[in-house]
């Protein structure tokens, strides 16, 4: 089958782009969840060889951005006039699990406010419609991924502190960590203040 | 794969939001039915890895709602003039069965009312469409669960307390029981007079 | 899995609710078919595990009722402005087959003419397009279940009289039967004239 | 399971009923298509526990009266106007092939055109969209079960005739048989000049 | 099973009906692509117990015409304005594959143009979006049965070219090929200048 | 099986078809992507009996040429005043993952430009939602059957150069590559500034 590993961190040119940490068969490993809007009627599309609970992350993501627009800037509007389409990439690779739920809500977080996502940074998490971020599984294994992608900032849920413990300081150095419970806190820390240059008008 | 308990009781600050007794191959667990409205057309969705039983009882609850929105109080147009959100965290749990009902007839009747829900309570039992709710299985498992996780009053069919009796008294000291035969003997025990702060128009 | 048996009759005090008698693997049992009426456009929802056969007794009661509304004092124009949710309670156990037919259309001319249903009475056959009722099989067993759940007459069709005389008197004992060939025969034994309390404006 | 065998003829009081010959498992055996129109826009609605092929017959039997209504006086606005619901009783026999073609169409010009359908007269065969009838397999089988229900015309396909004369005369006895290439021809032998009772005004 | 093999050419008479060449387990075989219009907005059927590449062929068939309609003559809007179903008969009978592409856009080009159809003509090829013909396999058992039909011409792909010069040449006798590259090609040499009698308006 | 190896480049008259390599069990082969417009509302139609991850190449193809119409100079409006239709010819056979991405959005972004494809080009890589083009299996397969087709340029990622340096020299000669990072980078090699004969007015 055509499978490659991609293990660079990619940067931060792009809004609506996050990197998440999966954990699948062969270890861990980064992944990009990507965004992007046209106008449109509030459609959404999901692409990237979904599985059905990595796509309802995407409608909890959604729910919870309207729900909470006021907060983050976005005009209640903005979700019913652009279509958004989100994407995982390496089609050839099956994704499901709700651990992407914090990467995609950054992703549309980002899109809609045509805010840079911060450098280096790679997140992963449940989400759930109230805003708790939950633990996830594999923390080991992505944590490795993400340094040898280039990784310097990690957010993880606070009940996942315990799985980092257990893993020696020698694979940890250089990595921040940051432990939420809630939504809001990982778009504090993964949302910069400044736009993309040329961002859209949302 | 990615599965984590997390058993505590969670606090009633959010409307919308009911805690209820699962029974897994596992043994009891508590678990959340979270629930979210956001301006539209009146559209249900409905997420967290649910079979299609468990997809008909939030059918049941929000039917009930709407032929009994007089005695609740909710205007007959809020059906047609919000979206609903329904999820049950943890993605990676298959969730099915009827015993959810009375969960999800009491975060949609909160989230419409916007009153909060009682205290350290939980519950379980199916509910039918003319607002009987029918007794429901591994009753013992529940309230262990539901004790482990902080909670103080657990509402259960009439029709349960049979298996209630059989359990010894050491597992149910601290825990106060409503039997009920209807939904809203229920929504009568589960709902307060309070509304959540900064509550949405509805 | 959570099933449990009730097995006794419930009244007539709501419109659209008609006891129904179903034949399963362990036996007879009483079944309950549940009607709701909300305003909208003539949608219709079926609840409670029901296979594909079971719906379409459901369609064709809608349509029978609809061809025959002059017959019974419904108007036309109620099938367009009601949405009409029909549930059968104890959603674990899965439910299909043609036997309950006679109980919808019964629940369905009731929940629509807000007529009470007669005290103490069951029913199980098939229905057809054109009105007729058709035998079904388990007769000895449902008879049984009847009997356990207080009920005092039941509405068979005419070619399962065969079944009923190979049945011992006494089980038979305090059990009035109704042989019928139509579905305007069953509405006529099981509707009665007077409405429930507080009907509906249909 | 719950089957039963009906193996009379009906009669004709009925627009839209036609008695079918099929071929089973277990033997032949007649069916009634049964239809049945009401106000709407046009919906065609398939009942009676049908598979895709004989789902099939039935677009083809609509498409082709559309193409010559005005040969059979039927308003063409009329297929836009009325629903039409088909069903075929038994809901627990499952049934699928093509041989009911000529059945639905007689049934649907019988609804359509309000004319009662020829006296003791079934038939069976597969039709085309543009109005060919084709032959079926189980013939002796199905004139068998017709004889025994009382019928004494059967409508097949000329190239069924071959089939006929290898059945011993003893068996055909009483029957009168009319062999046809043509939709048209079907038509012309099974609707009889005189409308239904109380006809509806479509 | 219900089948029956008719192995005749049918003649010319009606617009939309062309003669393809199939190749079964059984061998070859000729079958009829059907197709009829009624007024409507566009909508495709399709029937005959079609595999889902057989339906692509007929939306690459579509699809051909709407973008070649100048030059057939065919009104832009009469794809709109007018509902096209296509047929193959023998319902009993699954059939996929692409070969049937050139009878469909053939059948469909009659029907649009209401001309006939040249007599004693069959056919065989995959159609492209671009209006390429490709080849197709089983052509010798193919060519069998379109002599044992009666058929005269056959439209072939060019590149099928081969695959008839390894047939002996009594096989062939009688018999008129015509080799081609484009849908085009196909559409000259099999419509006719003249319309059917009594042409509908288009 | 009806399958056929068509391995000749086919010129670039038409706009709207590019020239893929695809890797099958058999070993490479060229493949064609051909895409039509009619005048619409903007539905994407897609054929060639494609799998799930191929048809969101498609998605992706459609929303980056949405997002980037500016820079190649499409009409915004022209995606919902024009159908689309996209065909990868010989139906018999499946075909699947993301490979053909690159091929995909070169064949939309010319049929909307009307633009030529360059002469005896070919291609194969993933696209992603923001534009990068990722590496894709089988390179050297894919370069053998792009000589024998008669190719003599081929974009490929830069991350697949690694396997062309392993191939042999003598496999390579005549051939010409294009390594890219970019879809953009695809489309200015890919799309000649001559558009084609006739061109549609987009
Ligand atoms: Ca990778
Ligand atoms: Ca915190
Ligand atoms: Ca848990
Ligand atoms: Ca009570
Ligand atoms: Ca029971
Ligand atoms: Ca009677
Ligand atoms: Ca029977
Ligand atoms: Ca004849
Ligand atoms: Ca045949
Ligand atoms: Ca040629
Ligand atoms: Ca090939
Ligand atoms: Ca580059």
């Amino acid at each position: 089958t055509e499978t490659f590993s991609r293990e660079k961190y990619q940067g931060n040119e792009f809004a609506g782009v996050v990197t998440g940490l999966a954990w699948t068969s062969v270890g861990g490993e980064i992944l990009f969840i990507e965004s992007s809007l046209s106008a449109g009627k509030g459609k959404l599309t999901l692409t990237g060889n979904l599985g059905d609970v990595m796509k309802e992350s995407a409608l909890l993501a959604q729910e919870y951005l309207r729900a909470h627009c006021n907060t983050l800037g976005i005009r209640k509007e903005a979700f019913d006039e652009w279509n958004l389409h989100v994407h995982v990439p390496e089609g050839a690779i099956p994704k499901d699990g709700p651990s992407a739920g914090v990467t995609m809500v950054t992703a549309m977080a980002s899109i809609f406010t045509q805010r840079k996502v911060k450098k280096n940074l790679a997140m992963t998490g449940e989400i759930t419609l109230r805003g708790k971020v939950l633990p996830v599984g594999g923390i080991k294994e992505k944590i490795l991924a993400a340094k040898r992608a280039g990784i310097k900032e990690i957010i993880l849920c606070n009940e996942n502190k315990k799985d980092i413990e257990e893993i020696k300081d020698v694979y940890l150095k250089g990595l921040t960590f940051h432990f939420v419970d809630e939504i809001m806190e990982v778009l504090d820390i993964a949302l910069m203040k400044q736009k993309v240059d040329n961002p859209l008008s949302i």
